[in-house]
């Protein structure tokens, strides 16, 4: 009990930190003045230095041994955060220090190749360090997979989704492969006859800004615990006790802002309900994993968000923020907001065509990592999966293409996949509810905005256990089964192919 | 060489903490949510632990010891540097932890309870308090003043003040007691007569909000490595590359946001350009002192911002911002900004009155850590000064007295002094500039808004030198006298009695 305690301690430590690493990160994106940037940067290094200094000082192995000798002295709680801290340390003392500085080089590098490569629509330029990123990333999984049965893919994607398999994200994948294709071409042939009348008025940031909050009231967002500013890239950051939303805001609708909010509003719920409270500074208090976290953001954006009947709700909100118009209509609206059109940019991306730019990335990845392709094949591949899955051709448009993520050129490679997860786990959430609840009363609570009950079974299912579970254990719970990709087909037919 | 080198590197980490802590108390006191207080309280608290840990670790006097014995190799700037590290060295070192706890465990109840007894008028309430309070500063000066020639006393205005002595203090106040209270009686007779029209319009915040951003690019305050945001307290804050100021606006006037605003500007402008540059994360490159901060600040705002030519400026560029009004006209502008009125409140006060706020509370203080009088005659003590240098009488008003500064209650004895040292500073280097570019260039920067010059001179004197020399190195440096109160004597009386 003594070294647990001591682990505690430790970890508490390690989250004060990671409050000013979250505090700095949110400032960097929101208000710091460009000169800021070196120091913030400088000082940043330097809190990451402390913080692995802490988790990987010799006595934290001998703490794990002792605490895991002691296991049977610990409630479950316990246990369940004894194993997650042994989750954290692994992760941080696998790599050598000497390879987490090579990294860290190496994608600063890649970051700004990466960025002049895209805007100058120039695969060949970003090549190299694509080369070098892919050596990396192999290197990165070796280290990760070391001692483990896990292969080093499955280690780069442990990091983001602990637990997960390459069979079982190739058996899910292969499952939607196997429909998802044919489901997009006949709900294009279902909306090719139906005509959207589109947006006459410009929208005002400021009613924006209050439609955006006034929804976030909606998902009862705590609002003295968090808040909603403005930065390039929308994102949700800091603490479970101060989360932070951000998003961004043009004229031109209010659908982007509207629907950033609410997808990171999701995120933000999650944060704010996670994990058994009092143990708040301890990793048994996070999150899941990042398909558990996307499930939730997915779940308010989508489930409920998108649902026909949150449409109407919509549709009797919007004009007290803005001048009644034509395409306020609520059939208008559902049309509008239901219309699936594939592109070339994967964040742009509907529901019905998302899961497919996941796939083709994953694959990818896949067949890098397996040595089965090389960086220098990526554009022709890409091109080929995106005309077989999404009808489009990315010949010469790698700027819309291999280069329009970010991820390669953080070294993040295996992270993808959690996006497409998160789809499905929230798909089958919202049928696991629909079955508890029934489908009149949900539809209730989408068409009256009354969210409460929705919430609260989110709360009972996934936000209450924060990692006491396993995701495996946490989605059986929730749902009466694992992961299974059938929910998210039943979901997307009904919506876009049902009466 | 090698032990100093490791004295730099500590001293850059320790800067690197510090950011951080200066991010969260900005934050704290700009956009956190309510609910993020206390992960906020913990998370400072822990990384204040780390450092303070870092700065006592038995090595630093180690270290300290070495580059001392080696200081022949250091270039004059190193010197400099040593000789600052060693006196932040020592002010860590030199309170016992357990001691530390206690302050912070006072001082923490002790504010609370300052602002319940000031906001029921009750000072009763507070002289428990108020008792622990002065004897935690007694032991406090006693440990800062061991090993020193320095009493209790001014071993806490150390802290502020590096080389203030007790007997400076006594023969500078003393002088300004000597003059000043007559001083003020003749400015009030001579306004007596002088009738002021009031504003007649309220003046929009975000007007306000223009006023002061323009306001700051005349002192060419730098937006890029800086920002104006508002807090309940003006302040100036974070790091001097990344320079943070606040205010805050009321409808009935914009003389409190833009005189906050150059006053925090003036702080601002010696952040963004203090000390040598390439020691920045260096104690050399730090402010000299709080006194000399503060005469930065009141440079700012009295010596350019009250004076009648720049008022003429300020006259020209107000139609810009607010509807025109009679009120705007430069002779009334000058009689309202210049306006002298003794009150009760320290912050509010003019410059005429508030060197007396000051003296007043040293004086008290002083008695109080010497023994000669104890908590409970403060008020009736605070009584008989404010009848004798201002004319007014706190009886049975404690809550606008002796209740009305945050600073005992965080146990901050000792620091008051430093305001009035700063505008004696000001008006000693605002002489020495005018007698460097002559009154008429001096004066025609005023009243142009074309303050580089001035800038420039301050630069020069103050600004480039961070803690190379001590405080009357660099006023004698920048004046060619050490401090003179009658510097500040001879503003007044221009200013105020002159033609």
């Amino acid at each position: 009990m003594e070294s647990y305690k001591k682990l505690e301690a430790l970890f508490t430590k390690v989250s004060r930190l990671n409050h000013f690493i979250s505090l700095g990160d949110w400032d960097m994106n929101t208000y710091m003045p460009p000169k800021g940037e070196e120091s913030r940067g400088e000082a940043l290094a330097t809190l990451s230095e402390i913080r692995f200094g802490y988790m990987t000082a010799p006595e934290v192995k001998e703490w794990l041994d002792a605490a895991k000798q002691g296991k049977a002295e610990l409630s479950a709680v316990q246990q369940a955060n004894l194993r997650e801290m042994e989750r954290a340390w692994r992760s941080d003392n696998s790599l050598p220090v000497e390879f987490v500085g090579r990294k860290m080089r190496l994608t600063t590098r890649a970051h700004s190749v990466w960025r002049d490569s895209r805007a100058a629509n120039d695969f060949a330029k970003f090549l190299p360090v694509l080369k070098e990123l892919v050596e990396l990333a192999r290197e990165e999984g070796g280290y990760l997979a070391a001692g483990t049965s896990l292969s080093p893919l499955e280690a780069l994607m442990n990091q983001y989704e602990p637990g997960i398999t390459t069979k079982k994200v190739d058996e899910v994948f292969d499952n939607v492969k196997s429909w998802l294709p044919q489901l997009l071409q006949d709900i294009l042939k279902k909306q090719a006859s139906e005509s959207v009348t589109a947006y006459s008025e410009k929208f005002p940031l400021d009613k924006q800004e209050a439609l955006c909050k006034e929804f976030l009231r909606v998902w009862n967002f705590d609002m003295e615990a968090g808040r909603l500013d403005i930065s390039p890239h929308p994102f949700t950051g800091m603490t479970k006790e101060d989360c932070r939303l951000t998003t961004n805001y043009i004229e031109e609708t209010y659908v982007q802002s509207l629907y950033g909010v609410i997808h990171e509003g999701g995120h933000g719920k999650y944060e704010q309900n996670c994990g058994p409270r009092d143990m708040i500074t301890q990793p048994v208090c996070e999150a899941r994993s990042l398909g558990v976290h996307e499930s939730q953001s997915l779940f308010a954006e989508f489930q409920i968000g998108h649902a026909a009947s949150f449409v109407e709700y919509l549709a009797k909100r919007l004009p007290e923020f803005f001048e009644p118009q034509p395409a306020f209509s609520p059939e208008n609206l559902k049309k509008a907001l239901q219309r699936v059109q594939p592109g070339y940019i994967r964040v742009d991306a509907d529901e019905v065509c998302y899961p497919l730019h996941v796939i083709l990335r994953y694959e990818i990845e896949r067949d890098l990592m397996e040595g089965k392709m090389e960086a220098e094949d990526v554009p022709r591949v890409w091109n080929e999966k995106m005309q077989q899955y999404l009808g489009l051709s990315t010949e010469g448009k790698d700027n819309v293409g291999c280069l329009q993520d970010v991820h390669w050129s953080m070294g993040s490679l295996g992270y993808f996949p959690t996006y497409a997860l998160g789809a499905m786990y929230a798909a089958q959430i919202m049928a696991s509810i629909r079955k508890e609840l029934g489908d009149e009363k949900v539809d209730e609570c989408l068409r009256t905005g009354n969210l409460g009950p929705l919430l609260e079974k989110q709360k009972e299912k996934i936000w209450d256990h924060g990692c006491l579970y396993e995701t495996d254990d946490l989605i059986t719970r929730a749902t009466g089964e694992k992961l299974n990709p059938e929910y998210l087909r039943k979901h997307l037919e009904a919506r876009y192919l049902g009466a």
